[in-house]
């Protein structure tokens, strides 16, 4: 047991897995070669569609011990991964580690199966609901690998995450395996994160419920990367894959916080011609784009790029020309879909392109600004987006550590407390974001900049905005709320691995007791 | 020494490499895992632009004994390749493998870094003018590993080529080393071959003569694969790139040849709304072009797309709704490179997506149709598109024998003499393209259909075509030319390897006495 550079006790080795302890931001140069996926052959006018997922499950050779991915475009609406696990379960197929690219609560329905020791590992990039308290308690066999997206994309690149069979579920298939999210009724947008198991698994199965003639165009996922196709009636439920267009906050908290980190934007430094910046998608975060459109109108500046998770108010500033372009992994809402379809500044990217930090340089490397969410943070700056205040899994990595690490200016906003907790802490119960890659968190009660970032302070002191010392946001907080207790935890039981995006370990998560 | 399937002698063993004899089009499976590039880490805001190509190769570590990789986009206007190795014989850098995409007349100039053994070995697609005459003489020390396009994509996808440095010339390159070849003086359209090289190459020095601000996009090759840029004057002489529109045949021999060939099309059994097609760059291939828009409007029948190098005649197809879609690795006139710009149907892709042989199925695995040349044929169909009649290396493989395998009808076009020369021969001096994956050979003076494919050959008796035995061609060749000599060579003395798509050795390049 050693601390890491973060300050965490991280044992050497756990569950047979040598740990790498984190050890800054950039301090891992990497070693060896992207790996790609075994070598084939398919004929001219091969058959790839199938019969039924077991058919394509048979024909991809999937046994006990294999890895296999999924991807969470389809959010909250996601039949792709409990139907295949079902038909996985009932070939009594065991032993596998599953690797989605995320995990949401309608995946509880998989509990049973890592139960009966069909699921042994997990690696994705969260959990939650019931699966995340499930696994918080040690259920697993293994604990569970959490990773950022970029980090993730690293992991399968260099082999670290070797994907036997992908599962991608396509709302646009041809009879060949071209693919794109971009029509049907299971409509999800960016397949950026498919890309990526795609273009590295063994086995590539497609499951879709729209089978179109051959040749698919716009290409997410390419002809070349597929292996076998399936359809199905329904891959997913279009009210979970993408809301409406979501409402700009009206609480008051929210649109004071998103207020706040308007103005540090605007007095950073960053805020000029051609800038650059991520969004949220959280209410503050939406508000912030609301503030920060009124800004650039104002001021008559236009952003270069606009980059992540894409929503409505992001579209209309790219289609208001407010940003030349969008890059897109993933859409949250249904204007973001149909603008990725209309709009040709609105490109697609996957998750490699985006965040991962081992090749010549993703784009958030080139990020100006971004606005990021924590469920706590603490006076070192650190940042948890993956436990609650009881220790629970319930959130995701996400690109949380990525763009903190690429951007130039990382913006962290969250309420001072959540009902009676204070979300300011002394330490964070898990760390995602290593405080050294945070810059300025916003609260309701006031703007904290690390001070590691003396210049920043120096130009935000003209922004009318209540800059404080994090210690005094963290006195304020517990003045209002009182001490909490830590989370007491079986300090041996360790039942979450935080993987920071380079691959080395910021943080165990550990049954709380 | 032993025949392949093809019924050539090939030695177990050349220059120390062990040579697996050619088995059949789709006799390899292939075994391992594709080979990405060695593992790296740019930090964000990293500088990429250095102020030299001396410096950049000094940054990439370029050795002696390594291996350089250039595209051949630029075609004989190209700039980079000669330039680039003039620096590299500066710093007497020693034994290097030169992996080019192809070459053209305009890289004579590197004959004296052969000589002086800069340049120690080459795999490319083919060569031309002195370059072809010397390394026909054996001037080199290896023999010249000829590659179609897919099987160079193949090679490089499974490291049987492994790059350590590729120089790619870039139209248009912003800051970050996102690329495309729409815009800028020098703008070549697709960057289909390049695009391979980019994603497997260990160190990716771009060059540039059109520096712009960040992020550019359409993106063909992104920022995660490109270590270095160097800004230079001119990449390339836009007369060399890219021709005006080019004119349709007048010569009547060719517009017979092509009308002869339209009929085989169109009686074939493959001309159906929805097909598919490929066209060469020869004038007989572009008055098919002609003649089958004339067909498809007549018949109303709407292509699905068309695929390949792209001209004129093809754009103007796409843009009157012919095809839906167009797939374009390469651009040889400005019509063509406008096409790509402007039109959303028009689609560039790789080589790899193109005509690699050892994915899961490339593009030319949906093909219908192909037109494709031949510098001569034999009495078992296979091609010649490599040497001329007195043996010397004079064309390029391209993706001759990829579509011919691909496609469900190849047909070649070739007249049946050329000046006192028959083009029809008993044994083609160098097969390039085997026999089996030829299904038609068209002359002014007969149709001859592989009799392999019987069913072809009774569709086409409603064509008002002069079908004939393919012996009967080499007859009325022979009876009014004369049965020429065979080139006489030093059987010991191997000059060059043709690979077949797969990685086998279809044929050997003798020195010719």
């Amino acid at each position: 047991m050693s601390k890491n550079a973060a300050g965490r006790e991280i044992p050497e080795v756990i569950a047979g897995m040598n740990v790498r302890p984190y050890a800054g931001p950039f301090a891992v140069t990497p070693s060896g070669r992207a790996v790609g996926p075994k070598l084939t052959v398919n004929k001219p006018r091969s058959e790839k569609v199938l019969k039924s997922i077991e058919q394509a499950i048979d024909a991809a050779g999937l046994k006990d011990g294999m890895t296999i991915s999924f991807h969470h475009h389809f959010r909250n609406g996601d039949y792709i991964l409990n139907n295949v696990m079902e038909v996985i379960a009932r070939k009594k197929i065991k032993n596998l580690t599953l690797a989605p690219s995320s995990l949401s609560t309608v995946n509880d329905a998989i509990i049973p199966y890592i139960e009966q020791g069909i699921i042994t590992a997990i690696e994705t990039s969260g959990a939650r609901g019931n699966l995340g308290r499930f696994l918080t308690e040690g259920k697993l066999a293994k604990p569970v690998i959490i990773r950022s997206h970029g980090g993730r994309a690293r992991a399968i690149e260099c082999g670290e995450l070797s994907i036997d069979v992908a599962f991608i579920g396509a709302p646009c298939c041809d009879s060949y395996g071209n693919i794109n999210g971009l029509d049907g009724k299971s409509a999800c947008g960016s397949m950026g994160y498919a890309m990526v198991d795609a273009a590295h698994a063994d086995k590539v199965i497609v499951v879709t419920d729209n089978l179109v003639p051959h040749p698919l165009y716009p290409v997410s996922i390419p002809q070349t990367q597929v292996d076998f196709i399936v359809v199905v009636d329904s891959i997913g439920d279009p009210q979970g894959i993408a809301s409406g267009a979501l409402r700009i906050s009206r609480d008051p908290r929210e649109l004071l916080i998103a207020e706040y980190a308007s103005a540090v934007i605007e007095y950073s430094g960053y805020f000029r011609e051609g800038y650059s910046l991520q969004l949220g998608s959280g209410g503050a975060s939406l508000a912030v784009a609301k503030f920060m459109k009124e800004k650039m109108q104002q001021q008559k500046i236009t952003g270069s790029f606009g980059v992540g998770g894409i929503t409505a108010p992001f579209a209309e500033m790219l289609e208001e020309g407010l940003f030349k372009v969008l890059f897109d992994v993933q859409d949250f809402d249904i204007p973001s879909i149909q603008s990725l379809k209309k709009n040709p500044n609105h490109r697609e990217m996957s998750a490699s392109f985006y965040a991962n930090p081992h090749n010549r340089g993703c784009i958030v490397n080139n990020l100006d600004v971004v606005i990021l969410s924590a469920t706590e943070v603490d006076v070192d700056f650190n940042v948890n987006v993956i436990t609650d205040s009881n220790g629970v899994i319930m959130g995701a990595s996400g690109g949380h550590s990525d763009t903190a690490a690429g951007a130039g200016l990382s913006i962290v906003v969250a309420p001072l407390l959540r009902g009676r907790l204070p979300m300011v802490r002394d330490r964070v119960h898990t760390i995602v974001t290593p405080g050294e890659s945070v810059d300025v968190i916003v609260t309701e009660r006031g703007v904290a900049v690390n001070p590691r970032r003396q210049e920043l302070l120096d130009n935000l002191k003209e922004a009318n905005i209540p800059l404080v010392a994090i210690e005094d946001l963290h006195r304020t907080a517990i003045g209002l709320a009182g001490t909490p207790e830590p989370v007491p935890v079986d300090e041996a039981c360790i039942v979450g691995l935080i993987e920071y995006r380079d691959g080395t370990i910021i943080d165990a998560i550990r049954r709380p007791l």
